[in-house]
């Protein structure tokens, strides 16, 4: 079933950024995984080659109609020097439910897995060793027809690129402001919110600057019907605990349903700590809050896996969670047991992470 | 104030595709106008070169977060064998629209409305003479810039490409089927639906298959909050004649704007036409037809200039529009007023053409 990637040597072998430059996807590895589709012979030719740029036609579909689809997972480091991957099978079938919805060709999971695998254990040596750093891994799809009708396109190209990262957000669990957005929306029922697609993160861009603008790091949407129910933050789902009991909104098709949400709701089950997944709004978000029964926020992602918040802006209220860098709160004991499954230091009771060999 | 555009001249020039085989954006001219920006220069070095693919770092912005404006405007050729533009000024305003909503650089509207007429002027022999055929324009802007954090980029690329088409939908004036879709949804005040940005197109495609798959040609999109007010067509505007007025769904922020329905709404007011921008639900437009009040429906875009819809589907309901096909409709009035404009055959009233000489 598996079709035979074949290994397309570098002549030269760039220079390894020192980790204090590292940053967020600014530098890349040596290689790159590629593999190309078209009608006839499906996906095909799966090759890993050296990092290179890419020729597009001008009129390449991607460039013009939008139908880009990616995924974002990283490879860790683990004290003792093993390699390991975090769940990124579920990263896959993701790809695959956005190709789904942006009318791509489904994929063969077990080819791009493979594909991660093989170049993830090729590059291993540039996964950074230092806490909090590892290896990005962006898995990404492109229509590359060169026309300028509006149909789904006949070429596309799936491509992996490896970037070493520092951590996203600066220094890890240094609590974040967030902005509750009420003017600009994000997505709607009926719509590709669900989804990692490019468009998703160009109609934010707005949205986040204003938040910038005034002082917070990120933006909290708000659904786009009703404009009052929680969704999600910038590139994080979000979990409130409030009176003993964490909550996150329900995925319901504008929200993207993160893999460290799922591990958050999973290991919370597996710890008897109570969770819900609900229907929640600002106003009770707020009610919660003036009652002090609002006792955490935070958000959850692969790029800083648990983002405690310490100020939420809505309007012209602010709501100060003080407790955001205690020691003892569920945001810290989630993010050490999960930076702790991932870096392989404490035991794996849900077998989520995979070790690449 | 204007910037000098450089002219990079081609060795070798294709050969023009006969006028049986020009279909939409499939063939390219031999030039295309290129200008790029970085935050230091500004928008910078505008030039024409021979057309050729785009060097991109896999990294590019716009492959991942979609970062990506366009627009589309025609040259046609006279009988007399002028070349004229159609209100050109109003795509590069709604240009610099797109831009301001997706954190893209404002761009100087005199420079790329000059860079139009100076490519056009270059490329005046690409453009056909038979009926119905004429030079598309597409000019786009992607962010280039090369990084995965999710931020409005530092470098972008402007280009306009040129491509002889034929025409959109096939015969002019032939009546299309029209599918009023109902699960899934384009755009919703708040986000991005009144600008020309790639996403907008990606996240339509399902729908489109959907309708094409019953057998329609192009979907009707209706709001994405109450699930019931009409939007707009796929690449079009909608127009309805109800019992003597003719009607078409103001702009909320979730449609786009277009160059031919501002076109119509403004020589059916000159020609004492009734007719309002008006929030209409689609029940609305049932109960009209029910009546037998629905007199014309008809889409509005830079393609097909006027399309006569000859049957709306909306559910299990099939509203046919008999007279789509005759001689006295408003639609054939519109569409003989506006493509005589467009060709240099009528008088031009309001003063839309720009002669490229
Ligand atoms: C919009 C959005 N929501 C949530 C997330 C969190 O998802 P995950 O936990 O899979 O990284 C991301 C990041 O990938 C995102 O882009
Ligand atoms: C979504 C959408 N609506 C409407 C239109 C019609 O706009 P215009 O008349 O400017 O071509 C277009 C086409 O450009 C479009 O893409």
């Amino acid at each position: 079933m598996n079709q035979v990637i074949e290994l397309i040597k570098a002549d030269v072998k760039k220079e390894k950024p020192a980790v204090e430059s590292l940053g967020f996807g600014k530098h890349f590895t040596d290689y790159m995984f590629v593999m190309d589709y078209n009608d006839e012979d499906g996906w095909h030719h799966p090759r890993i080659t050296p990092y290179a740029p890419l020729v597009l036609e001008p009129s390449a579909m991607v460039l013009h109609y939008g139908q880009a689809v990616f995924e974002g997972l990283k490879a860790y480091r683990a004290k003792d020097g093993r390699v390991l991957l975090f769940r990124p099978e579920k990263n896959v079938a993701r790809l695959n439910m956005s190709c789904a919805r942006l009318s791509i060709p489904q994929i063969d999971e077990d080819v791009v897995l493979d594909a991660i695998k093989q170049l993830v254990e090729l590059e291993k040596d540039w996964i950074p060793n230092e806490e909090g750093t590892s290896l990005y891994i962006r898995p990404f799809i492109i229509a590359t027809e060169s026309s300028l009708g509006v149909h789904p396109a006949h070429e596309y190209k799936l491509m992996i690129i490896l970037s070493p990262v520092g951590s996203y957000y600066g220094d890890q669990l240094k609590p974040v402001r967030i902005y509750v957005e009420d003017e600009y929306v994000r997505a709607v029922p009926g719509g590709v919110g669900f989804t990692k697609t490019a468009g998703n993160y160009a109609a934010s861009l707005k949205a986040q600057e204003k938040a910038e603008q005034m002082g917070y790091d990120q933006v909290l949407w708000l659904d786009g019907v009703e404009r009052k129910y929680i969704e999600e933050v910038g590139s994080m789902n979000i979990f409130f605990k409030i009176n003993g009991e964490v909550v996150t909104p329900k995925l319901n098709g504008s929200i993207l349903g993160g893999v460290t949400r799922d591990s958050v709701i999973q290991l919370l089950q597996y710890w008897n700590v109570p969770v819900r997944e609900v229907r929640i709004s600002i106003d009770e978000i707020y009610e919660a809050y003036q009652k002090g029964q609002l006792e955490e926020v935070f958000g959850t992602g692969t790029a800083a896996v648990i983002s405690p918040v310490g100020e939420l802006g809505w309007k012209d209220i602010i709501m100060e969670l003080p407790n955001a860098e205690d020691p003892d709160t569920i945001a810290k004991r989630l993010y050490d047991a999960l930076t702790g499954i991932q870096l392989g230091k404490t035991e794996d009771p849900l077998n989520w992470t995979l070790e690449i060999k």
